[in-house]
């Protein structure tokens, strides 16, 4: 791997930013990754994602190697020509989605097999196929295949899962072999067992990764369990690697991650919020459904510079989410990644101002008022 | 009326190009006029659809009358900074949607009372108040408000029916009052009978309007049944007033209701063709579902200069419409009005060029290809 690097620029407490090089451009961290599901980050074109800030589009295996298919899509030139985005593109390893989406899960060492959400045909995915599907895709960061255990589940459970997670991390990395310009990271897992976390963290490290994922979080279990677990987990990764916890969050999930030393985010809340008439605004999020809004010629955010925000009235906005159309969802969608990769940028100049804790205090009053919005969890 | 000018630049036989003036901008003719039904062209922003070539848009009177008002679309400003649309805005009088899309119906001399097809609520629509609300619309061109019969009718009951629109037309007129800037139009009706269309032709003339529509076409009538009619109204209608043909059409309905010196058209088609994965193209209509387009590498139109042509492969457009990704609306539908758009500047140049005949018959010769899609008719 020759084309892939990760360089620290400053360091607030434990939060960290610094930029990912890779030869399809610059990953400023901390970073949010809208996802890009299907090969598309659902209601938003290539360069209007990018116009909000987005370094980097997060890829399903899951999806993808259902419909169109990795074979097909390294037929047509690979993810990245398909779907219009040149920038870096990480991929996921289909193990949380085999867990969330598809029918009839049989786990064996071997691998996973199940069927599919779409048409229900057998499919069967091991470490070393979703590596085979993640390098047909062109990913610039794929990710190991892992076990995503169910919760709640017993500690005996936990750790048994954890083992044979941590057997498929070797595979894949294995499988992944050697990728010029392209990295791989590994998942710690472990439930919310510190020692666990601990034993995991430390036995990916032995295998060597490029970058470092905290997955299994964002399932359900309380804010403070996941910092916890974070807590429990950090001084086990090594520094000079990034760091990804796979699936969050909210605004202040992000926040209180960064403070304990992440990098790297993807959520579906924002895009998905963005379909369901919920906003994210400097003066808390809203539901853009509520009567509340249907005579409002103010701005969603006065502070955004979005479409949203500059050319329509909130009475507008309003008025296409009651009407059921297309264009709520392209501007509320629009807008909600707006604001994410506008706090990323702050917590980014935060860090390197050393002056996080005055933002996150700002940050963390406006997510204290009572929320209009409960955009469920973050898992896809 | 100062700021409503109507200039004909060339004709081509009974072909006319020329520039309609607005304070809000120059109509191009012959113009097509993209639906922005409930305050958005599906699918588009306001940017995009100008992108198109799009001069002006329509707002249909029904809709937005419903939902969210016209006395709250007045109260935020009118309907140009509602939409975000700067540039002319024709709206229909609502009375072709009262017909197609509302329930219980009692047409009276005073107007049609109705039930809303969102909510079952009670609304009254009369002359006067079609008008009052196009005017709390604030918009540049408004039609008289018109009783559309439903077909088959006999002659009588047409008579009957024309009778009455020509009433209204000129309650119409006189509630249009003077609006500075701001264009009125009388629509001609009388089905397929060439003498009863000649009657409302040369009463609407009497009465005297800014321009002059053909209503009640494009409702399932065979297309020469359609050119016919044309055929009986356009020598009836003052040559410095533009024609506009409602609800029309297909490419080819266009073309030939173009030769036949119609200056303005709206409809349905590009824009729910672009919603059911059916596309436009110079090698004749396509349906992106179709399998045979899965691994097409090749641009939807290789003529074509939109997004969906230049930065995309048939077979991404297949993928997102197969997936029922939003994406997919958006793209097909900004190629098809980028299509439709592409047609009418196309005519514009061979008329001023004096070569209409030859550029038709390179039209006619694509669109007699065998059709993969069947867009239905012209109707909302």
């Amino acid at each position: 791997m020759t084309g892939f690097r990760f360089a620290l620029h400053a360091t607030d407490g434990a939060a960290r930013t610094g930029t990912i090089t890779t030869p399809r451009g610059e990953i400023r961290t901390p970073a949010f990754m809208p996802l890009g599901t299907a090969g598309t980050v659902k209601a938003m074109l290539p360069e209007q994602v990018r116009e909000t800030g987005a370094d980097i589009v997060l890829g399903n295996t899951y999806h993808l190697m259902l419909r169109p298919g990795a074979e097909r899509v390294a037929r047509l030139g690979g993810l990245h020509k398909f779907m219009g985005w040149e920038r870096p593109i990480l991929t996921d390893s289909g193990g949380f989605q085999v867990m969330s989406l598809s029918d009839l899960r049989k786990i064996t060492e071997e691998g996973v097999r199940f069927r599919s959400h779409i048409d229900g045909s057998e499919h069967f995915l091991s470490p070393e196929r979703a590596m085979e599907i993640q390098r047909l895709l062109g990913s610039d960061i794929q990710m190991v295949l892992d076990e995503c255990p169910r919760l709640p589940a017993s500690e005996a459970e936990i750790e048994k899962s954890l083992a044979l997670s941590m057997r498929w991390a070797k595979r894949s990395k294995a499988a992944f072999g050697e990728q010029p310009d392209r990295a791989c990271f590994g998942i710690v897992q472990g439930g919310t067992f510190a020692h666990l976390r601990k034993r995991s963290a430390e036995e990916l490290w032995e295998i060597g990764f490029d970058g470092y994922a905290v997955g299994g979080l964002a399932v359900g279990e309380p804010q403070a369990v996941m910092f916890e677990t974070l807590d429990a987990v950090m001084p086990h990764l090594p520094a000079d690697r990034p760091r990804y916890l796979m699936g969050v969050g909210k605004p202040d999930d992000i926040v209180g991650a960064v403070l304990r030393g992440i990098d790297m985010f993807d959520c579906v809340i924002p895009t998905r919020a963005g379909r369901t008439a919920q906003a994210f605004t400097r003066e808390g999020p809203l539901n853009l459904r509520n009567a509340r809004h249907a005579e409002d010629t103010g701005p969603l955010d006065a502070h955004c510079a979005c479409p949203a925000c500059t050319r329509f009235s909130r009475a507008y906005l309003h008025h296409v989410v009651k009407a059921n159309e297309i264009i709520a969802s392209m501007l509320i969608t629009w807008h909600n990644l707006a604001y994410y990769q506008d706090l990323m940028a702050d917590l980014r100049t935060a860090i390197a101002q050393g002056r996080l804790a005055a933002a996150v205090a700002e940050i963390a009053q406006v997510y204290a008022r009572p929320a209009e919005i409960e955009p469920g969890n973050g898992s896809v």
